[in-house]
């Protein structure tokens, strides 16, 4: 049974809402997730909540069938105020659902690379919404999943899961120093491509050998010198306009795309 | 000569910091445009700013050139501390120069269609951040422009015009309801192209004649029905994952990037 929470000093309600914060996520092991849909596709994903937080009233049969699975699973479920969703996830007008997970895995050497022809690798990427959009793009398209390079956002944050539409859940995501990646990605079959200005290939006239790595780099820079030196492949797409970028998610999708279109023409 | 201002109850500073609001925007007919790279790109395209904003101490060569920019065209240019710089623009560490630009014209009536061989219309389109990067996307495919229609978001928000990265001032955008549009757009040649999750054709498959309109609708709901009725064609992207749907702006771009891709095989 869940249990109603009327009180903003409640400690699950103070906990719950530290987990905005990177430190509290770190030291918790925890992070949330807002919205009945998000959390829906978690379940779905295999994971249940710890916690679940629910707008008093709410009768949906999803927040039902999580508030079962939360506390099947041994986490609990709280019945509260609008009041204290808002003050939980700093919106005036919050989603009635917030869940709390526990951190995933994002080890490296979990990834089997022969589960999938196409990857994608981001290095110090910044904006968690853009993280986001990028992990959707990753499922859309049958990724194995996104490793994140060096100091990228985390991809915990409430912004990055927000974006992502659950696809946080259901695309494996990894963390590595570039050192480390490129020890793995050598230690078996890869093409790394980076898309880069530099480069003289038009992203269409290159084949794209599975498993591909689709390399993006840094919003504002790029990818560094040695980066790019150290890719397989250096591609363009062709920009007719006055600017010389697209935004990084635009761009690792229209690659995806790209990669993923070959694939389907070889059948 | 640029004038020195150390009061944050400045009349300018005040007028300039509203513009934040879009009711202050319609008022004043001005919207502003925060960083130096952004409003280089509005004077390259033949935008002086009406104001410049600029941090004390700034020497940069560009700067020099919007501040004679903005005084050459009758507008004011105004030397501050950066406290003033992150009152303004609401930022702890704000960008060292804020232009202020006359309102862009919207009407439909102003676009060529003979101009260009694709053009991008997003229906009720919410997010801000999706509009720049569509914008982005636009200016990379050579696109005619960006027609908006219905309740979509302003193009003139500081977060529109930041996720924009200047491309705002390149690529013309209109604003129209519906039934304007369709009566514009069928008085001339177009093809008009849909993207749902209804459709049955691969957007692959398709062939696309010039001109095409790129039709996106709302992030949450998609195109209305009677929207989607009137389209030359709908197609949808192959969607490997368990979601059904991709960013609304990565959608864009793969669906503009195929256009271009087809343009270009045809030469």
């Amino acid at each position: 049974m869940p249990r109603q929470i009327t009180s903003f000093s409640n400690v699950t309600v103070k906990r719950v809402r530290a987990l905005a914060q990177k430190k509290h996520r770190a030291a918790e092991g925890l992070f949330m997730a807002e919205g009945l849909r998000i959390c829906a596709e978690a379940l779905d994903a295999g994971h249940a909540p710890r916690i679940l937080i629910f707008a008093e009233g709410d009768r949906h049969e999803l927040t039902a069938r999580l508030i079962a699975a939360t506390e099947d699973a041994g986490g609990e479920a709280l019945e509260v105020h609008r009041d204290i969703l808002a003050k939980i996830t700093g919106k005036d007008n919050p989603q009635g659902v917030v869940g709390v997970f526990a951190l995933l895995d994002t080890a490296l050497a979990r990834l089997d690379r022969g589960a999938a022809d196409i990857w994608i690798v981001c290095q110090a990427l910044k904006d968690p919404g853009n993280l986001g959009t990028i992990l959707r793009t990753a499922d859309a398209v049958g990724a194995g999943g996104v490793i994140l390079l060096d100091h990228s956002c985390d991809p915990f944050s409430v912004e990055a899961v927000r974006a992502s539409m659950g696809a946080l859940f259901t695309v494996p995501v990894a963390q590595a120093q570039g050192a480390a990646f490129f020890e793995w990605l050598r230690a078996g079959p890869a093409m790394l491509v980076g898309t880069s200005l530099k480069a003289s290939a038009d992203y269409q006239a290159m084949s794209y050998d599975a498993p591909t790595f689709i390399f993006m780099g840094n919003e504002q820079s790029g990818l560094p010198d040695d980066y790019e030196a150290a890719c397989d492949a250096l591609v363009k797409m062709p920009m007719l306009g006055k600017a010389d970028s697209l935004n990084v998610a635009v761009s690792c999708a229209v690659m995806a795309y790209e990669v993923l279109n070959q694939q389907r023409r070889r059948g």
